[in-house]
């Protein structure tokens, strides 16, 4: 392959959505940089697998940040605490406050230095349906605001959030890791933290339901 | 008065402005919840200040967040970095990536936890020339990327960015702060962080124009 590839950032959390999102990147063609966030979640065990999905992916670089979310977003079950809010009437008890708004907007802070236009990310369509900020009219709303509120986008960069997985079920997205072979027995999915998954939380039965559907075996519940 | 004050979150970083900006907020009868952040600036000195200012401005709290921007925006002369991302043809040098953008995000996500549609900050005219973060056109995107991420804003909740100084000179800053009441001698703006201004920085350079163009003494440089 000739010519420079194009640089991006890719929000890599460990789990199997952003493991998947990067490789697609990969698949495009982008010089991926990863970000990944140490937020206060209850648990470690995703960040010890973004580092490996990173390597994995060949990344040119990688960046954990650490933010004191815990302050200020109080009240998520992410965050290991029980109350919550902004959660209720059909926004999960995991919804941390304009999680996906800060992890942009910091993500779109690293693409200036690093001279990269997208912002890639693992949002699918179940996260869609919860989530306010993992919509894609979020998604064009913020890469409006990045355009008028960064020295690239005010000199006319194209900014964009690249959501390969918005219109996939889990099925097809655990389909589509496996085709661009991605290590799923390197992400991790399940809230509790534990390596084998609980097999009861949302996230756990959702990743189930994903590779029940695919008709593929998860590496993660193999015996 | 009766009932209860409505809370905002107000940026307060220490400096002229952002303290002038809360005494409007509270000149309006908001409950005033101050955020400063602690993000790699070559001192601390400001940060002193936004603690005397919350407290004199009577915040119902105040957060000082730490956040990592250095490993990802760097090439700011405001993180004692000689190089710049981002900076040059009309930008200032002293620009950090999406700077203002970072920071909403995080207020809004706060604003959220408080039940709190506004977020308060003194981006003056000044600002607005040079930052692209700091411009009306900026706020307003990102108002309208809040209202759709956030479990708040997806219910209705009319978020807003509030920017009380910015049609006003620096003299008019001055000028209402000193009738607010404000304590000027606890404000900070010197890029190079002693308690003296060196008059020399382009923040120092501004301030001194507008005490003179308000006919009033700084009392940092008084004798």
């Amino acid at each position: 392959m000739s010519g420079k590839a194009k640089p991006c950032v890719v929000l890599l959390s460990g789990g199997l959505d952003s493991s998947v999102a990067g490789a697609v990147a990969r698949a495009k063609g982008r010089e991926l940089n990863a970000l990944s966030f140490r937020y206060g979640q209850r648990h470690s065990r995703e960040l010890g697998m973004a580092r490996s999905q990173a390597r994995a992916l060949g990344c040119a670089s990688h960046r954990v940040l650490s933010l004191p979310l815990g302050s200020i977003a109080a009240g998520s079950l992410l965050l290991g605490q029980g109350a919550r809010a902004g959660a209720g009437r059909g926004v999960p008890a995991t919804y941390v406050s304009f999680r996906n708004g800060i992890f942009l907007s910091l993500a779109f802070a690293w693409a200036e230095t690093l001279g990269a236009d997208e912002v890639w990310g693992g949002w699918c369509r179940t996260d869609h349906q919860g989530y306010p900020d993992c919509r894609l009219p979020f998604f064009r709303a913020f890469e409006k605001a990045a355009r008028l509120g960064t020295a690239a986008g005010s000199r006319g960069a194209r900014l964009k959030v690249v959501a390969p997985l918005a219109g996939l079920s889990k099925a097809e997205t655990v389909a589509l890791g496996l085709s661009l072979g991605v290590d799923l027995a390197k992400t991790h999915t399940c809230y509790a933290g534990s390596s084998r998954p609980c097999g009861k939380c949302d996230a756990c039965r959702l990743r189930a339901q994903g590779f029940r559907l695919a008709g593929k075996q998860d590496p993660l519940t193999a015996r």
